[in-house]
This record gives C-alpha cells, structure tokens and sequence, in this order.
C-alpha cells in the first residue's frame, strides 16, 4: 500500500495520540496551527510517491515483501539506493523548504537491520516481521535516539533517569522508562522505534535497547518544542505558506513493549554496531535535504536581489553563486560518501563513513554562511518590516505598501527571516548543526577514522627518512627502480 | 538636568504619539509588553549617568552650555571623547544585552554640527540653539536617516514616494512627506531628527533635507516592525528577562517643521559632509556595543558549558577563545579608528574613516561566527526545549524539568536563542549586518580610500622597475644611499 | 606494450629535445637535477602499472585495441574509470608528493575524442588512429592548452603574438607559430597535443586547432620554468627527496605538423565542446592528485609533531584533523562529480559539470589552510634552519644537530618547506589556484550552470506568492493536495 | 650620535664576527650576496632617522640621555611613543617590503627596564648604563629569546642542553653555554641581549638570565639560516631587488659575559615580568610591519591586474579591497592595543595585553589569506616563467618576452613569488605565523586574559537566573529600578 497524503493525515486522526503544546492538551494533531504545518511536510513524501515526475525516485521494490514501497520504509540493498535516496531528500527539501522528518526513520530501519542481523537469531527474525509491517503499511516511524544525557562527563548508570532504560522485564514484555530528546515529527508518526543512542558498555545493558511502540501507547507523552516565531505559523508572517519541522520531547512513564517488538536488549556490539551505522547514513543524509532547503533560500534571495534592483550587481552575482557553490558542495558530498558504498553481509549498502562525516561536519559551518550571505542580500528591511497584517491596515497600509515596495519583497523577506532565523531556522541551521551528531562528534569519528601511519610513511619515505618496521617497502622499492631508471648500471641490472 | 529611568519614562507617557503594533494602535507604549523592553534598554543610558561607578564616563560637561549632559547628546569635543563612547558603548551593550538606541542621535548630532558648520550661518545657529535645549533637556532623539528607497538603481527624483522630501516650502517651515525605516529606538524617543541618507545632486535638493520635530508632531505615524519571537516577550520565554531592541517605520504625512527646527535644506555638499561623517562616527560605533552584546552570548555559552560540564573539554575551551577573540577583534577595531582622531574645524573630532569602515566590516561577519560557535556549545536543546510553561505544568512539569536538567540551562538556552534567532538577533546579527551601512557600502569606502598608489609605487621600486612621473622619488634616493652604504666609492662620494 | 620506468626514461634519451634551463640549453634532461625529479615522477606511473597492487589500478582494456593500457592513454569507457582514474591519482599523488603530469595527456585525450566525434568525419578517424598509436607506444602526452594571451581584455585576433595559431596551410600540413605556457610535463614528454585554450568565435578559426607532434619536431623549443628553491634539487635541502613537478614554456616557431596529426582546424563547436569537456574532466582530477599530496603533508605535520613531543596536544590532534578532513573534502568531492557521471554519443563518460567546478573551485582555497596549518604545527625552525650541510660540518655540526633535535625532525621540517614555499608548492598551491583554470573561471561556470529560476520558483512558491508563467504548476498541485489532505471536504472532493 | 646607514655598514665591518652560510665562514658579511640583502634592510632604519620626511617619526629625545636617539633605541616614555613606533614600523616594512630586524632589540630593551626595575637595586642601574650606551652609539640590538626547546613536554633542566644556560659563576663574570635560534638579523647587529624565552620556576634559575655581549664576544658562532630561494639573492630572479630578511642560529661556546652586563641572574619574578612585558610589546608591533610589508604585496597585486588588463574586473577590484582590509585590520587592532596604554610604575608605558595578543592572532591568519588571493591575481604565471636571465638570452630571448608581455609583469611576478614563496615569505608567512610566538600562545594568554566571570554574570542576571555571591549586585539594582520606571507604585517608592 502507498498512502496518500489524504488517507495519511487520516490516519494520524486516528490516533489517541497525548501531545501538550506550550501547556496544553491538543485534541486533534492535525489541525493545529502549531502542529499541521509539520504533517504536511510528512504528507509530501507521500504525494512524491504517486507524482508521476517523482514515483520512481520515491518508491522501490522491497526486498522483503516484493512490493512496491515507500523508499523511507525501504532497504538500501543496491549501491544505487543510496543515491536515489540523498536526490529524493533534495527534491522534498526544495518542495517544502523545511524537514520533511522521516529520514531517521527511514536510516534507522537500515542500521537496526545491520545489527539485528550481527546479533543474530530471533532479534533479527523479530524486526524483518515488524519491518514487512512497516512497508505494508507506510508508516512513518519515530526514530528515538537521543537520551537527555544530562552531565556529559557522567555515564548512564550514574545518572540513569537522563536515559531512556529497561526498569522492569516481564513475561509479556520490557518496561521502558525515562525519556528522548530531539524528536524529530514524533507527533507526526505512527510508531517510535526507540534505539540506544550511543555505543554502550558492560554493565549499561539496560540503557542499549531497540524496541517500537505505537505513538499512543500507554505512557508515552509528547510535549511539541518550541520554534523561533512559532506563534507565527498559520498567520500572514508565518515565513513559509504550508510546511513546517517539528521537535518533540517523548516522555516514556513505564510503557510496556512486547517481546515481539524488542529487538535488542542488551546486546553491547549490536549497539555500537547500530550506533556508527546510524552515524554514517544520516551524516550523508544531510548532503541531501540541505542542499534542498538551501536552494529555497538562495532563491528567495535571487527574488529579492530582482526586487531591489540589483541582481545583476557584481557583488550580488558573486554572492549568490558563492551560496550555489556551497550548496553544492554539501550535496557532492553526501554523493561522494554515496559512490563508496560497500555491502554488509545482511546485504543492507553502507557509505563511507570518513565521507560521511567530512560531509555533516560541513553541514555544520557552509550553510551558516549561505544564511549570513542571505541576510546580506535580503536588506534590513527582513528584519524591521512591520506585520504583513498592517500591510493590509485601511490607515497605515497604503503608505506601508509604498515603503515596502511589492508583496514579492515582503513575502520573499518573511521567507528569508522563517530560514534564517524564524521557525524555518531550526530545521536549517540547528539541525545543520546538532542534527546527527554535533560537531565534535564528527571530529572524533574523523581522528580515528583517518588512516595517519600511511600518511606519516609516505612523508618520512619522501623526506629521505629511513624505513621502520611495518612500513611500506613496496614504495621504497618502486623508489629505488625510479631512481635507477635510464642508469647505465639500470640497463645491467634491472 | 539629568534625567533618572524613572523621569525618562514618565516623559515618554506625557507624549501623544501615534504607534501601531501588528494593525493596533497602542495607548501606551511604556506599558506595552512589545515596546517596554527596548525603554528599558533606553533607561539604561539614563541609569548610568547616575550610578556612582559609571557617572564619569556616561556624561561629559558641555562644550555648549558648561553644565553636565548625558554623554549620549554630547560633542566629541576632545579626541578622548571618541574612545569614552566606545567604552559606554560596552559597557551598555554587556548591561542589556541589545541595542540601547541612541547611538544613532549621537552619531547624527555630532555629523549635523559639522555639516551645518560648513553650510555656515543661520544653519549652524539653529542647530546649536536646537542642541542646547536637547543638552539641557537630557532628550533621546531618534536619527531618522534611511529612506524606503525602493528600486536601487533609480535615483530619488525618479520615485520620490521612496524618499522623505520636502513638498512644500512655506513661510511658518517646511512641509515633509514620505518614510524613514529602520528607525532605531523611535517609539522611545522625544524628537525624530531627519537627515538624508545618501549624497544628493544637484537637482535633489529637496531630498536634502535635516530637521527636527517632536515624535507626536502632527502628521507623524509609526509602526513597529516584527522581530523573530517578538510574541515571547514579557513571557516566560523571552530569554532577555529586562530589555529589548526596537526598529519602526515612521510614515510623514505632510508635516510642518517651523524654520527654526530646519537645520538643511537642499545645501548638497553639506548634506555629503553630513552623509559621510555619520559613516565614520556610526561604523566606529559598532566597536563599542556589539562586543558588548556578544559578552553576554559568550558568557551564556560559557555557562552552558558549565551546565553539560564540558566547560574544560578543550574543544569548548578553544571556541570560548575564539568567540571572545572576535569579539575584541571588533573592540579593538573600534578603538584604532578612534585613536587616529582628527579634529574637524568646527571643534568635532572625527575618527580614521578607513579604520571605522575595516571596523564595521568586520561586524559584518565575525559576529556571525560567534553566533554560530554559541549554537555549536548550546546543544540541539536550544531550538527542541518546550516552553518554560511546560516545566511549570503540574502533570508534565516534573519530568521535563528532569529532561532539561536545570534552570541555569532552560534559561541560558532561552538566551542564546534570543540572540541568535529571536528578537535579540535583530540587534545582534541583523544591525550587524546592515546597521551603519550593508557590507558593499564599506567596500566602496575602502576602495575610495586606499592609497593604492602608494602601495604600487612601492612595489615598482622593489620589483627593481624605473620610477615613473610622480613617484616615490625620496624613497628611491633612500634606495641608493643604502645600497651604496660602506663601499670604497661610498666613502669617496658620500 | 607497458613501459617500465627504466624504458620510459630510455625513451627519453632517444629524443633530441630543445630544452634550455636558465639560459643553458640541456644535452641530457634525464640526468639534469632540475629536470630529473620531474621525470621520477612520470616514471611513478609506469612503475604502478606493473606493480601487483596496483596492477588492476593502473591499467585498464582498451576499447580500441583491445588490449591492456596504462589508464593514462585510456578512454572513460565506463563510469567506473571516472572514479578509478581519482584513485589512481591519489595513489600517485601520495606516492610523489607533486604532479605526476600525465593528467592533462588523458583529459585532453578523452575531450579530443568527444570533440572530433562531434566534428565528424576524417577529424575523428584520424584522432583514433593517432590514440591507437599513443595507447600501443604507451607514450607520455603533453597536453597543451594555455596561450599566453596578453591583455585579457582583447581577442586572440588583435593580438595574434599572444596565441598559438595557424600561419600556413599547405598541402603537406599546417605550420604552427606562437607559444604554450604552463606546459605541465612537457620536457619529459613523447608527443605535444595542442588544443585550443577557450571557445572560439567566428574570424578566430586560425585559433580554433588541435593537432599532435613529437616534442623534437623542428621549431619546437621549450624552456624551463622556474620554481621556488628548485637551486636546491639534488642537494641536501631539497625537502622531496626524489620527486619533482615541471612547468614548461613552449616556442612554437613554424612548426610544420602533417595533415594526419590535425584533429582540428576552425570547426569552432567542436573547439567549445573540447573546452568545455576537458574543463569538465580536469577539474574533477584535482580531486584526485591534489589529497594525495596533502596526505603527504598532513603526514609531515604528524610527523613533526610527534617530534616536538606535542602530537597528543589537543590544539595539534584539532589541526592534523581539520587538515585530513579538508582534503577528504576535495576528494569526497571528485567522486561526487564522477559519480553522476554521463555518456556521451561517442562512448565517452563524462562527469557531472557542476560538481567538478563546485571541486576545482575548493581547491583554489582548502589546501591553502591545510599548508596553513602545517606551518603551524611544524613551527618556526622550517624557516630558520640552516642548511642539512651544515650539520654535517665538523666544527658547527655537533652543537647544531642538538639545535635541531633529530635527523626527523630537519628532514621533515624541509619536505614542509617544500610543500609550502619550496619547489613542491608550485604543484600544491600554484597548481591548486591556476591549474585547470584560475578560481573565477570556475565562478563563471557555476553561474551559467545553477539553475537559478528553479531556486526562485520554490522560494515564490514557499513565500505564497502567485505562480508566474512557466513556473512549477505540478509542485502547487501537490501543495494544495497537502493542504486539503485529512479534512472534512477533502473527503467529499478527493 | 644619529649614525648614517654608511657609518652603520663600516662599522660592521669593524667586527670580526663568527658567521658561517653553508658551510663556509664568511669574511666580510656586507658584501656576501645572502647577507647584504639584510644590513640593507636595517640601514633603512638609520636613513629615516635622517630624512626630512621622516625624521620626527624614526627619533625620539631620550628620557636618559636627553639627546635624540634612533627611535629603536628608545624607550615608551609616552603613550604616544607606542602609536609612533607602530606607524614607524609600517613605512619601513612598506620601504624595504621585509622585516627591518630591529624590533626585537626595541621590544626588549623596553621589557627589560620594566624586568630590572622590578628586580631593582643593581640590576636596574646596570642595566640603565648599558642602555645610555645603545642610545649613544646608536647599535643595533640582537633582541635574543628563543631557546631551541627540544621537546615541549620537557623542562629545561630535564634537558639543558636545550636551552641557553649559566653554567660558571666567576668573579669576572658568568659563562654563559648553549644556543639561541631564530635570531632575526642578529649577523647585522652590534650587541647581542640574551633573554629567558619562556618563565622559568624555581630551581630554574640557571636559565632565567639576561645578559649582553658584543655579537663577536670570543665562543659567540652564528649559522645563516636557510630561506625559500635565498640562491636567488642577487641575481635576476631575487624578487626585491634590495632588500631582505635575516634569521641566525647562535651558538654559544662557554661564552664569559662581565657582570656589569648581567641584567638578571636568577630573578624569577622579574624574568616572568620580561616574558609577559615582551609578549605585549612585541604581539602588538607586528601591527606595524606586516600591514607595511602587505602594501607591498598588494601593491604588486595591483599593478599585475594592471598589466594583465583586468585591474577594473569587478571580482579583481573585489579582491583587492580584500587585500587591503585585512592589511588594514592588523594595523587598527596594533593601534587599539597602543591607544590603552597604560604606565608602568618604572616610567615605561605598555600596551593592553589582551588586544596585542589579539592583534598577533590575526597575523596568524590573516596574511594568509591576502597571500592567497595575491597568487590568484598574479595568475599561474608567477610560478611558471623562466629566469629573468631567459628573457635576456639571444636565441630564445625575445620570443619569451612576446610571452611575458612587459618588463612590469615579469617583475611583479617575481616580486610577488618573493613575497608569497620565496626568501621574502619567511618574514611574511613564516613571521606572522610563529614570530612573538605561535598562535597557540596567544590562545593561551586571551583564555587567562579574558574576564569570563563578568560575561556569565552578564548571562545569568539577562537570563533572568538569581544573583550568586560575589555576583553583580549593583547591575541587578540597576534592573530593579528600570523596571519600576514610571510604574504608578514607582512614583511612591523612589
């Protein structure tokens, strides 16, 4: 089944889903104007699926159920996939403008695959079942990483109520308790697959679970984040007209999950398994939404510098192209990470991780610089232009359109502001930033991916330096012939 | 008369001025949850005038009128007045945490008095008549400089409804029509001082144009612009518990300035003289209250660090040192082009117009990069954290409270995101961007004034090619005579 | 046949080069100190071609004859030879530590062969037989492409000196007169291809040729250029030890090339396909050789600071990482390019433009910072060593090797010096600039290739602004599909 | 006595002087064709001193002797003197293009009365006598700090013979053992002023010695060191055609110093005192050179966009404004570090320490960047020419100068490889990299300088958190008041 964005929306309505926005209990989800703008970016990656210009990139043959499926409930089981996947996320971050939200989902599934299957046995039989489900139904699943974590010099067992961990195991099941943080469109899903978010050690084993859950299971409860300029949305300033991101922070008050849905409990290198294969797939992800956003926001600049009548301006020439070039760059990235792939034995592709990761730790610095270049071009006006609301006042706004100039100036502004820094800026820069892994955390995954010994070799070899041990004498001796060829003792010699 | 916080507001509830916020006409400003922090920032400069440990340096005695005056409506009469500025600029922007709004008035006053000294005569005396009542008087006074200007490439005769002009000349004054935006601190003011933005040509005069009237003058209407959250303010989300910046667009419907407040009509190379030394004076400014604002956002970083206890982890510890190393970067920008100051004729002294311009420059992207370096310590939480409410909300409170870990973090990271991405950036990045002239406007200065010449002479005498007519002729000789230094022929001819 | 390094340079000798070198014409180049590091590091890429590892690599099936070529002479076949030929480059760029100088020789080749399959006719079929024969010879190509071309302002036809261009057509040939600059290679090279250097219009078809001829054809006489420190080849201080880059000016003085060796003659579109393609092609290459050369650099820098007993300083570990990660970005980037690669009508794949320019234009600035960095870490000493002579001396030596502190850390501290400012830096930072086209060239593309009113139209549609003609009708379908989605009309009208 | 640059040559000559260049001890440095370059360099410093233009700038009336004295040798008995020695230093790096090398000797000179002072009783006066001499004789001063160092993690008596030390107390004086490096122009100089390069501890006394010595004291040896292309020096392809840069190893051979040139012995409260004082001093006088000797370098960049035609190309003049604002940076941040000056209780005025610090950390990164876009004006040329001497040569001569176009450009692009990678890039580059320490240093000292409790009491009370001890009280008072302004109740209390 490939849902429509109609039937999904309904399907949210169907849910008895406990969400509190800014202290208050949210009866139906989908018309709140804090919350809807969230759902319909979800609801594109449903529409891309029947769009006759986009159903090929957007859906794929599963290999588990031999159907036809939504690609963010799909397997990367051909090295292609990866990079349909990353030209799909553009597509959707230039469509909406914002995160469309179910690639955690979408690459959790493909981790928890790795490592079910390296755990072995009814852990990995247990998840094929739930993910054949999963397609069946195109569902947008939760995926929950993101402990609170509280003191970052503390481990979880000192400080067990910042994790989401194991308090009890019945018969019928795990209880689960605690919380995560950074929830992206969990009030928009259907189930939370909740993993471990970071490599755990002996003696964490309640702290390393896999499990998924209905969004409206009992005890969990979802409090929505908040936005720059939220109170905005669904009015005339709300920046962008449809779609929104969305944050949530998931309360787990002893929620029970059965067996059948827990798919690792305890199983130490499974989870570190799953973690790093987390961490390269969605560091490359990010090479394909943000380019997608940012191609909006260079555009709502190249309208604006049209508008002010300078487009054609040699530093405004140079400035656009500058934000293109390094759109661009983040999106070669992600496709460079995407054109190593390799196969895991389950038969799930991966990308390289040191790409990856050179390509998110980018994320978190060039489109900073596309939103300053933004800000540049788009004049102080974005940010000292009354309401679009006195724009139509019968006194002031005559004379307010005279000031503005055109309603392109004034909505292109209201988008430059939502992406650089309204409720468009979380999706853009903040994600850039924290999204799968802050930047340290791609630094430390560089150190240690970097392989220094062969570089340090062919420096000391090039340097006249002599050979250690375990270095590399193949080069030497292909320096050696080098150097004798064309020798009058090379032509006795070789 | 030095006015306390609490005089300057009760002036300011004595006034009938005409404001719109979001298509309301507002009674009150002073009560007004959107307009009261930015007096308060304003009340600030008032505050110190009287506080024992800043009396000093936030007033100066009066070249005028011998008596005390805030420093905010004082000549730069002495070169160590320049530098006094930047340090009250500091020590405000660390105090409120935004822009205090007066700034612009000082700034303008000191370039009208040197213009209008070289338009001479009764142009002069009127203003020096004007000045003194403001002295004396302790008034906030709103340098109204930015006209809407509309299509960049059309001068204003082509569209005068985008610049403020002179429509009619009678024999009680002068008729003004049009808009000024970007009005720094308007609403808070007791006078609007208009000046023209740009060097005029002949033919232009009308737009030529520096006179002051009272901010509830007949004809006079404002509106408030928007600032990303601006909702939040006087909630528990604020994030600046106390002050707030403020920018409004002014719309002049036929008002009458009486003679007597008309200090420039249609006198073009004054109106150049007065264009060029509020670049100066105003890019300079920004050396003294943007590092003052950007202390607070490193001091929030650093106490978030404290908070994950990552404060010693020397990847913080070095984006610690660079956010504070860029911000003195601007300060110390700021004081050398206040260290080279030349004393203009009429008694201003003026700062080195290319330092002031390197100096904006630089407030054009540095603080872009502590803004990110912030984000980078923050954490994700700042843009996912729900409402301060929430905490407080009895079923959900507690356990969130536990997800947030402290209120030293929920209200450090409310901070941070005021000043990243809420109100506060507009005083922060948005006035740094654009404040005192767009990037582009400070490369056209510098490329004005660079001795290019100069450079490229010296590089013709090294590179060891023959002078050319009107060249470094001593350098040279100088070449000769160290070339020729303790040879034999030397000695005999030296 | 499958040159070694030995018969590579043997070939040398058997050529009658017109080689002068600082004024001295050269008997035998692949014995001159200035020029045999150079030569070391083409024989590099005969050597890979037999070594087992590198084997597969190295050489690839040709399509034409059938049989196993060094990938140097090779066609892009496949899309895979787009990624190997990156890989391959890095291998060598690790292995020399400079350019190897056979990557304009393969470019040109696959861009002649796209652009005569354009031209059609004789021009194609002579161009392959001449491969044919290139491949069977396994023969070095100098790839010539750049005039010198005078004032940039005027066209080739106001200032024919400043061009290669043809002088006489007669039946035995065309005559050749003019000269070709940085001529990567060119001494140590079998044939010359010329190529045209830009597009062409009309009335410049004199300027519009590409043919081959062998280095030692009558008029042909090339003079070295020189590079920083390049006195110190073949002495203690070199820094490389063994290799080297080579930048050569070409004479052509009426040089005669038989009709059979003219691949071009005036077709002008096939002369803007060449450029275009080659630009295409050689700007993804620095994808390649350029991180192989930093890797022996970041080497270096680990290297010294391992010496200076600071390697686990957390500041250095921070730089040796942000080197490695800026040079996986260059990489990370050619693969990108490749990665979308694109077969065009005559067999050839091409890479992705963009990309490839979006590539190139970031190696005009990453390795820059990374020489940046190795400064940093190797320290002062690099600059302000004495000579390696010196510490052999018997009376300064002893106290000046306890001065420098290890045979490691002299020899590393100059294979730094080589890389940043010695003769090695023209390969890395002079190469990484101008090679493949100065940094606005590349700005120039990128223009011309973003598709800019795609950006635009997403960001009207986003700002809900009204669709313009032409605009993206199907992306506001699905927008208004999205928002009816899950309300109650909806259902009635779906 | 102001000397003559041709009394300061011969009295070079005067000396028997212990210097080896590549192995070879030379007789007379003032006409060796390594060394020459450089006296050049400092005998600019003595013809200012005679210059009508320049006169009042390169002297200054001694506070010792009353008489005029060369600048160099004077001390900061003014605030001013600190802004004059800064601009002194920028007309002579933009004179000579090149460190002038006598700024080590200024800065010292000025710490050490500070450090004897402190040390006071016999140690001051000797060092004041001593002093009287420098003036009166007008030497120049071998400013000598830097210990080789060995490995960082050790201290220097772990390994002595790393580091300068006292090793024999005698009753004629100390025997002082060990070397010194990075002696800038210390072969030029007339005395050397040995100086402890770091704060040494207690039972590290032996190391915390100031001393003087005349440079050719019996067991003083120095060894040039090597620089990129100093075989070029005097011949056609040098770059500048004059003048040059210097840095020596010194050796010292168990070298006696009289006590009554003993400054400090031991004193490690006063050495600590030296080390600090000079870090300012000197930190904030590379805001001098650098911007004179960037002048050069953009001048040249100038002049080549002339000649290649593209001087008004907007990207061109883009860059050059670049250039041009980051030479300017340096000089206003050296200028705002000199404008708060403060005075030393010995009479000596300082610089503020945390800007001089900024300062330096900009020359660390800055130059690189207008290096950088130097070579991207100067195109691939500048590293592929031929040697000057082939543009001379009969045959091939004037076909290459067809090539070159102009005597202009070919020089400028030596000029501008001179001063990007060439002899002239150590004091350019290398200098500003690692002179008056590494950039690690100065992160060091901005992280102990900067006031990190006043930024987070700044964060905490904005952020709304309560007051803690030690806290801001009277800010806080501030607020309370602001914020009852013209409140009703405000009016009964205040």
């Amino acid at each position: 089944m490939l849902r429509t964005p109609d039937q999904y929306v309904r399907s949210l309505q169907a849910r008895s889903l406990v969400l509190y926005v800014d202290g208050e209990r949210v009866a139906d989800p989908t018309v709140h104007p804090r919350v809807r703008p969230a759902i319909n970016a979800v609801a594109a990656t449903y529409a891309l699926a029947h769009d006759p210009r986009t159903r090929e990139l957007a859906t794929a043959q599963s290999e588990l159920t031999g159907a036809r499926v939504n690609r963010f409930t799909h397997l990367f089981a051909q090295p292609e996939d990866l990079r349909r996947k990353l030209e799909l996320q553009r597509v959707l971050g230039r469509l909406t403008g914002t995160c469309f939200q179910r690639c955690v989902g979408m690459d959790g599934i493909n981790s928890l695959f790795i490592a079910t299957f390296e755990a072995g046995g009814e852990h990995h039989e247990r998840f094929v079942r739930w993910l054949r489900q999963v397609q069946r139904d195109d569902e947008v699943i939760d995926g929950a990483m993101t402990d609170p974590k509280g003191n970052r010099n503390q481990r979880p067992p000192q400080q067990p109520e910042h994790y989401l961990r194991v308090v009890e195991r019945r018969p019928d099941g795990l209880v689960l308790r605690g919380a995560k943080i950074h929830q992206t469109g969990a009030a928009n899903s259907h189930q939370i697959l909740v993993m471990p978010g970071m490599a755990m050690r002996p003696g964490e084993e309640d702290f390393a679970v896999a499990a998924a859950m209905p969004v409206d299971a009992p005890g969990v409860t979802m409090v929505l984040g908040r936005q720059p300029s939220d109170e905005r949305k669904g009015g005339p300033d709300a920046g962008n007209a449809l779609y929104g991101g969305q944050e949530v922070v998931i309360l787990f008050d002893d929620v029970l999950v059965p067996w059948e849905r827990v798919f690792l409990d305890g199983q130490l290198p499974a989870c570190t398994t799953l973690v790093e294969a987390f961490a390269g797939f969605h560091r490359a992800s990010y090479g394909g939404c943000k380019p997608g956003n940012l191609d909006v926001l260079i555009g709502a600049a190249a309208l604006l510098a049209d508008e002010h009548g300078v487009r054609r301006a040699s530093h405004v020439r140079d400035k656009l192209v500058e934000m293109a070039h390094l759109g661009e760059t983040i999106h070669g990235l992600g496709l460079g990470a995407s054109s190593k792939a390799t196969r895991h034995e389950s038969g799930v592709h991966q990308v390289d991780p040191l790409l990856a990761n050179v390509c998110k730790h980018h994320v978190t610095r060039l489109p900073y610089e596309v939103v300053r270049l933004a800000e540049d071009i788009a004049g102080g006006l974005m940010a000292t232009m009354p309401s679009l609301a006195d724009l139509e006042h019968p006194e002031i706004g005559p004379a307010l359109r005279t000031v503005v100039g055109s309603d392109e100036r004034a909505r292109a502004l209201r988008l430059v502001e939502y992406m650089s820094y309204g409720a468009g800026s979380v999706p853009l820069r903040i994600e850039c930033m924290h999204g799968a892994g802050s930047p340290q955390a791609q630094r430390i995954v560089l150190e240690r991916r970097i392989d220094w010994a062969r570089r340090v070799d062919a420096a000391r070899r090039l340097a006249g330096l002599p050979a250690r041990e375990g270095d590399d004498a193949d080069d030497r001796r292909l320096d050696h012939q080098i150097a004798a060829a064309g020798q009058p003792e090379a032509a006795a010699t070789k």
